[in-house]
Order: structure tokens, then C-alpha cells, then sequence
């Protein structure tokens, strides 16, 4: 379902640059997609109430649904800093128009790392100083590594659409529960869509994969999800497009969720026979999220009262009648008929993909979402962050 | 604030057995606290949609206003157990109305641990035929830990009140925010008070403390706290009474942080100038639950934003302005001005106890709530807990 055969390169008249800005002690940690023309661009972000001055800035540049440039700075989020955080975005945000010849208004900016930490501007401004001379000849892998930060791997995705191509970048690995995004994803097409076309695709794509993903509940301040089309290689069938612009984002959604802080396992969890489709998100994210649910996934421990328990928490929704539920471990029944025998659900447990079903008896709806197990690798990483 | 000098002994009238039913492979497992004459109650149950038949038959019969004894069930929760485990919690019920001598209508009956496992009813039965010769001499303390499941240490405490004394036992570690009550509490006094104002006085005890503890943001399906009231000392002053409750039912709510899975600090988050009770409560508990914040406060990691983070993930509340909003740990503001020096935050957060204050600049409401760190401990418990 995710797979394609294209070559990961940019689609045509796409290029990227990455760059050592001091933002780290060492490697890639500044980089910039540009596409050599004109492109339409749609792109959402985090509702977060503590959106930092790079979601701002971008939220009012991607207005004008025009597009030609993503700036990704890696390893501090530049949020709760301040006016001097808004200036040093912005500031940022010029440096890129300049060295990518593109107005400032096409601009995106992504930041991303610890909190409450002024960006290192002098080193920054050196940077960009230097960078003025680099070939634009970074590859969407590069792209991705540079994006990284508590990440083991980078994340890239490419998809063919007729005569077209659609690729991705994504980083994210805490501090993930989307919620109108998630962390930071580019895709960038050389088919020709108009910006308000490439917007509804845009929306269509991103609530069955980025936005039915949590790692840990804890939603980001930096969270944006952009999408440009340069029209390079010409018009696409739309219905096309939008299945690989899905597909594509679920299968990014995918490699976020297995490189969780700590994961060790992909969790995805469907709920189905819901009252309508918010019920069955809410349900299942409550599955995915449950510290005890993801500790029992983690350790193959056949403990599926603790799916019983987390569907239970959800006490608004006084609809659900215990004695029509049933539970589910990929194939094996748990509730309302526990298997005697718990061999089976240990093995199937012990898999790198777990998967849950729930049916509600509510209604007719249906949500899938992803998420990870919990391990005492998230522990080690998050405790010890910023020192 | 929470010492009391008196000795933890049952009030006049109570009496307590605890014996091993074969729930666990060793130790006492069953516990039995009566009143040896009849006694006012008042209780409230979790609100999981899931709640077992302990919770079901035990909300029937503390509706008459009348309770004398109280039956513990450890290592099993009896939920999710079908039409059997119904008809089981209503066979220990009946036998535990044979033993105390009191009518099956004026017990409750509490059950925890693992989901969705049958009781051991043949060992149960023999265990009860045994006991019929068993004295009732058990202290507070053996009955809070035959009540143990994963807790490290029993729950105790004890008020005085004029001529008389409130108890309390609990328990409780994992599956920890309440939401109409806690795990189990049960609180026995001798004071005279009749059951609406046994209700009133329990209700209002039981908001600021064991509804503002969040271990793990999974809710039992068992949660009880339950008081009873004999009368044998007599009448007491209904505001000194209330005082008292309050402050060991806080008394029990810091042991039952202190004791979350893999604790080793108390979290305390104060939200106040909020737009109502209700928001600062919201607030306060997205940073108490946060993954990110908990585990940077188990490595004394200084990482404040974090705070903000989970502050902002709060999307629907728009009236919270993040430029009036501030953060301090301790006696150490973080946020508008982070401190030049981190040492101090650092020391701070290295305490058994880390507070967190936050003013939201809404309006003139508080709320306080309680936690505990996530350490790699709380994943070693819960990634193997039935096997």
C-alpha cells in the first residue's frame, strides 16, 4: 500500500540546500527547499495557544497561497522568547528569500527543539554569510536528516501521480499528538494544482494519517504541515492525486509513529461501529494513548482489560453499552470472550505492528489511529533533554 | 498541616479481619472493616463506563444512607467478567454479611486489580469457611496492605475531631485519575453525623483531593471512596469535622502520588488567577499528565518550556493570553523572564517534591492537583503485570 518505485529526488524544478548554523554542536541543522518558479502552496499548523513566532509567520505568509521556499531549523523551537524571537524569525526568514532569490513572502519557516531558548543568532548570521555561495544540491534525504532532532532516522516519502511526482519530508518524535498537524512535514509536487485545489487535498490527506497520530499526547508549539505544487510537470488527474497525497502521508504518519521516543512497536488502533467518526477517533486515541495499554503492548503482556479500562475512561459517552462491545488483538477475540488459551495473543503481541479492533455497537463510524509502545527508552531520552 | 498525634487505631466500634483467599499466591488478600453497630454512609464510585459489579452492587447499597462493613478483594477487579463475575461479587457479598453478622444490604464490596480474569472462586469459598472462627482484631495498617496490588507501602491516616477520630486506609498506584473518586479509600469514624451530612462532608472532601490526583490519566473501573459513620463518640462540630475529612483525605492523596508506579517525587501544580475553578483544574492537570514535563521532572531536567507546552495544548481555552500568563517552579520564576542561571532550578527540581505555579490571567480562580514523575519504573511495573 505504501510502496513506490520512483526514485527519491525532488520533482522537477524543486532543489535544497542544508547547512551547519550552530543551532547543534555538529552536522546538518539548517535547511531549505526552494522550487525555481512560481508555486501554490497550502499548509496547516498547530492549534497550540503557545504557537511560536515561526508558526505565526508562516500561518500569514501561506495566506496568499503562494509558496517557494521552506526554511527548517533544527534542535531549538524559538517559542516563548519573546519579541526577540519574533525578530530573530523573521530575520531568518529574510536571510532565506535572499540566498533562495524568492520573495520573503513565500517563505515558510519550521523550527523545532527545546522551548524557551534564544536562538543563536550570531552563529546563524555567519552561516547564512557563508551559505550565500552553496550549490542548492541537498537530496530529500539530507533534507530529512537535517530536520532531525531526538529522531533516529530520517523520514521520506515519494509518490508517482501520471506524469507527476509528489515527495515528503517529516521529522517527529515527541511531543507528537497532532492536532490541526503534526511536528514538521514538506511535500513538495511538480503537478500543477491551484492553491485552493492543493489547500482541500491538503485537509483531505492530513486527518486519516498526520492528525489520527500520538505518541504521547503532548502536542507541539511548532507543528505544520506544508504542501507545494510548482505545476513543473503539468496537470494530474485530481481523484489521482489526492489517493498519493494520502497515501503518501500515511505512510510518513507511519514512520513518525514507529520512531516514537522509545517505540519499539507500531500500535494502530480501529474503532468502528461508532456513533459518528469523532466518537470512534476519541475512543481509539484513548486507546492509543493509555500509558497502560502502550506499557502492556511494549512488554507482549496479554493484559487487553487495560483496552476494557481505556474505552471506559471516555465517560461522556454514556451511549456505549459494555455488553455491546467487543475487543479484538489483530485476530484473536479478547472481550466479551476471553481465549482461554493467551499463547496466541502473547505471540501476536511480540510483533513490531499491533493492531486492536473495537467494535462500539453505537452506530455505523470508523477511525484508525496510530500511534507506539511505551518504553523505558522514552524515559531515558526525556528526562534528560536540554542538559 | 497533615500530622495528627493521635494513634492509628480504629475508631470505637470498628473492627477489622484480613486473610488470604488465594487472589495471590501469598499474603492476606481479603480484608473486612464492620462496625459493631448500625452506621450512617455515604460513598462515590468511579464514573468509568466499564465499572465492575463491585462498583455496581456497592452503588445499590450505600443509596439507603446505611453501611457496616466493607469487603476488600485484592490482585483481581473482578470487571469485564460477565454475568459470572456479577453473581461471584454478590457470593462474597453474602458471605461477608454471614461473617461480620450485619445485613447484605450494608456492605460494599471493592475489588482491584488485573481486568477481566475470573475470581478464584473455590479458594475464595474455602477461605470464607475458614474464617467464620477468625477473630476481628486486624489494625488499619494490616488492612491497608492486604489492600496493596502494585503498591510499595500501605496507605494510612488518622484525624481527631473533638471526642472522636476519622480513619482512613487506601490504596492505589497505577490506573490513577480518578474522576468521580479514587482507587479505594475507606474512611470509618465514631462521630455521630447522619448520612446526607455524611454525604455533603465527603463530596466536598473528596473534590480537592483524591479527584486532584492524576497518576497516569487512566481511570479504574473500580474507584471507591467510602466513609462510614457509627456514632459511638458522640456528636462533633460539623466544621471541625469537615476541616478534618479534608486534610486526611489530602493526607492520603499525597501518599497515594508519593506511591505512583515508579514515582520517587511529588508533583504539585497550582493554577490560579484562572476564568474559573474549572479551567485552572484543566490546566493544571495537562501539565500534572504530561509525559514530557513528568519526565523532565524525574531527571531534574530544567526544561520549563515544557510547561508552556503543555499549557498550550489546551486549544479550546482562546481566553489565555500567552503573554500573561506566568510559570514558576518553587520560588524560581521561568517564564515571561527565564533565569540567566539554571543552578538554582536545577537544585529545585532535585527535591522529593516539585511544585509548579501558574498564573493564567483570566480571572481570579484556583486549583491545585497532584502527581508524581514517570520514570523507567512505571514501565517495568506495566509492561509486565499480569505474567
Amino acid at each position: 500500500m505504501t510502496h513506490d518505485d520512483a526514485p527519491l529526488i525532488w520533482p522537477t524544478g524543486f532543489h535544497a540546500y542544508t547547512g551547519h548554523g550552530g543551532l547543534r554542536e555538529s552536522g546538518d541543522d539548517i535547511s531549505v527547499i526552494v522550487s525555481d518558479r512560481p508555486a501554490s502552496g497550502a499548509a496547516v499548523f498547530t492549534r497550540s495557544l503557545f504557537a511560536g513566532p515561526a508558526v505565526v509567520l508562516s500561518r500569514a505568509n501561506a495566506r496568499s497561497g503562494q509558496l517557494r521556499a521552506v526554511v527548517t531549523l533544527a534542535q531549538n523551537a524559538n517559542v516563548a522568547t519573546g519579541r526577540a524571537g519574533e525578530a530573530n524569525a523573521a530575520e531568518v526568514v529574510r536571510r532565506v528569500a535572499e540566498l533562495a532569490g524568492v520573495p520573503e513572502g513565500d517563505v515558510l519557516i519550521g523550527s523545532t527543539g527545546v522551548i524557551g531558548r534564544p536562538l543563536p543568532m550570531s552563529t546563524i548570521r555567519a552561516h547564512f554569510d557563508a551559505a550565500a555561495k552553496a550549490p542548492f544540491d541537498a537530496t530529500p534525504g539530507q533534507v530529512a536528516r537535517a530536520m532531525m532532532t531526538t529522531d533516529t532516522r530520517p523520514k521520506t516519502a515519494v509518490r508517482t501521480v501520471g506524469p507527476a511526482r509528489i515527495v515528503g519530508v517529516a521529522k517527529g518524535v515527541g511531543m507528537l499528538e497532532p492536532d490541526m498537524a503534526t511536528m514538521l512535514a514538506y511535500l513538495v509536487t511538480d503537478a500543477s494544482l491551484d492553491a485552493p485545489a492543493l489547500d482541500a487535498a491538503l485537509r483531505r490527506a492530513v486527518d486519516p494519517t498526520f492528525n489520527s497520530l500520538s505518541v504521547d499526547t503532548d502536542t507541539s508549539t511548532s507543528d505544520t504541515v506544508a504542501l507545494l505544487a510548482n505545476g513543473a510537470a503539468g496537470p494530474v488527474d485530481p481523484a489521482e492525486f489526492q489517493r498519493a497525497l494520502t497515501d503518501l502521508c500515511l505512510d510518513l504518519t507511519l514512520q513518525l509513529a514507529r520512531d516514537g521516543e522509545g517505540a519499539t512497536k507500531l500500535l494502530r488502533v480501529t474503532v468502528s461501529d461508532a456513533r459518528d467518526h469523532a466518537q470512534a477517533k476519541r475512543i481509539a486515541k484513548s486507546v492509543v494513548n493509555s500509558p497502560l495499554v502502550k506499557t502492556a503492548v511494549h512488554g507482549a503482556d496479554p493484559n487487553w482489560g487495560r483496552v476494557v479500562m481505556a474505552i471506559g475512561k471516555n465517560t461522556s459517552d454514556t451511549d456505549i453499552d459494555p455488553t455491546r462491545v467487543t475487543v479484538r488483538f489483530g485476530d484473536v477475540p479478547v472481550y466479551p470472550d476471553e481465549p482461554s488459551d493467551l499463547a496466541p495473543l502473547v505471540t501476536m503481541m511480540r510483533r513490531d505492528e499491533v493492531d486492536i479492533a473495537i467494535t462500539l455497537g453505537t452506530g455505523t463510524a470508523e477511525a484508525t489511529v496510530y500511534g507506539c509502545d511505551l518504553s523505558a527508552g522514552y524515559i531515558r531520552i526525556n528526562a534528560d533533554y536540554t542538559t
